[in-house]
């Protein structure tokens, strides 16, 4: 159903990163806000990691378009939900966020499977306790609703964990030499 | 951020799925469209089966509630992009059925797997082949957003097609005696 | 490559469900264990639950076939790595648990995704703190190749724990009236 | 239960690619059969689409962990199936193909997803339709165990396949200028 007007040039990765990473401030969450988070979940198996290595990975996670897409169309239900845009019964089970309501995990973990399993277990326990950035926005829960938010931002916390593990092992990280055997992804 | 006024009684599974179906019929979609597809899809597989069966199975799958909340999610979505609600780029994408937008695939995935992995290779086929309804809600796509719609309903019909092969291996088809092994589900 | 020999009977689910029983038995799991941590898990949300529903849930869960299948896989695998018979150099990543092999995950998702999403974060919070038998059988790993048992234990409690709480919304646990809305799984 | 002797030095993701090859080589399959699959499947959407491309993305989709955990470990279940050392029923299940066994297709939809949702489609349909070397050796099937391999390289194919989708649409395929805004995988 694409008007002639709408054929617009696509985004590239690249681009549509970039809107991401505005979409994600205007409901004030911050690239440092979600590296900080890596940091806290990883740093205790990579001794040498470094902040830099964290928010490095958060950006590499963004620019995967599964990853772009689960985050414009989470986001894009929290704010229609907040503006009453909603047919119930989605409409209150999003405002809610009723703990049936399954779909805000169904998005997350299509973030987390593009840097593999085993960023499931990472995902379930930021989930579960909300430390740092994903309690905040939880606990905005009043005024907004960030039914999807806290769940894309776990999700993409522990996919930016993951992809640090993997690399890891190969001697990719930042300040690794040998980075020619390393793929920039 | 729910309201005082809309923290109102949940819906029951079955009170849902009843919503579920008008919602379907809104869109053009009956559930004797996808019995049809159950029956082409499992006939082969099954001898004995008949279209009661089929559209039984369908029911029982419109009976949980990880299958309501997709399709009430993903049908908003198309109703919200056709509309004009969405905002760009994801307008865009849903209204043009991009084909690197695939959170149609994964709302449709959390519908086959409460069946077991089974159905994903007919969720492929149904998908990628578009027979009876699948198709014609393709071919509405002019006039219409559908871009969730007909994963859906290969989601729907491939999880209830897996259901039968399930049951049918347990004696539990509807013509079957000894039923009392059966769980109604 | 079934020979005329193998071409036995096909096992029923609940065949299936008591051999699964006594497989987790046999690697030093009790019903009640499981039903246990569940009960743990899903308390502080549905005030009335018994020891009894728990029990009950875990053993409908062991009737899904694709939840049996998943089982009798792990388990398989981790005899098979504590035998030697894995070849290098999977034999090694399951033998140690590598933390870069996610398929012991992968395994556990397919049970958990049977009673939907909703199960994901209990699943990740369950495999992060390894409360109750899933500590257990994590603490026997010196001995035993436990790399598929523990997060198998995970999804069955994370499984058990959602299908109590879509039930207790429909008003279909053990002690409740009007059973009669209620499917028996 | 890792052993001294097997604390060996964790193998790179090129070492362990070279030596997924090598046991898909060991199984009948080389990496010109999966590029082929590719080009068939890709070709009438990236109309400059050239074999090059598609040998370049497969043997990139195999320099993942994930993927090469799950081949590894689905054709060592092959394997263990074809020499009997798998203990019954799942001995019966895995020689038989089993239609209700779908761990298979667990450990598949793993590999699918690492390049996002949108390869499900193409992945379906190809373990459906069994087009060249994934119908080769299905057919081998009377005298091999490829209960896992057939949807293994569904999923490999599925998965080069859409990496290709994403890389087109950014202007990265390998005949490409402007390479340098493209991440290497």
């Amino acid at each position: 159903m694409a008007t002639a007007g709408e054929r617009q040039k696509h985004l590239s990765s690249l681009e549509l990163k970039k809107l991401v990473v505005e979409r994600l401030a205007r409901r004030g969450v911050s690239l440092e806000d979600m590296a900080a988070l890596v940091y806290f979940v990883q740093k205790k198996y990579i001794d040498r990691l470094t902040m830099e290595d964290c928010r490095s990975s958060v950006e590499h996670v963004l620019e995967k378009r599964e990853v772009q897409n689960a985050i414009l169309t989470g986001l894009s239900l929290d704010e229609m939900a907040e503006r009453g845009f909603l047919e119930e019964p989605l409409s209150s089970m999003v405002r809610s966020d009723d703990g049936l309501y399954g779909i805000d995990e169904v998005l997350a973990l299509s973030i987390v499977n593009v840097y593999g399993s085993i960023g499931l277990t990472n995902f379930g326990y930021l989930d579960k306790m909300k430390p740092g950035i994903i309690g905040q926005v939880n606990d905005r829960k009043g005024k907004k609703v960030n039914t999807f938010l806290d769940d894309l931002l776990a999700a993409v916390v522990a996919a930016a964990a993951a992809r640090l593990a993997h690399r890891d092992r190969d001697g990719c990280l930042l300040l690794d030499d040998g980075a020619a055997a390393c793929s920039l992804d």
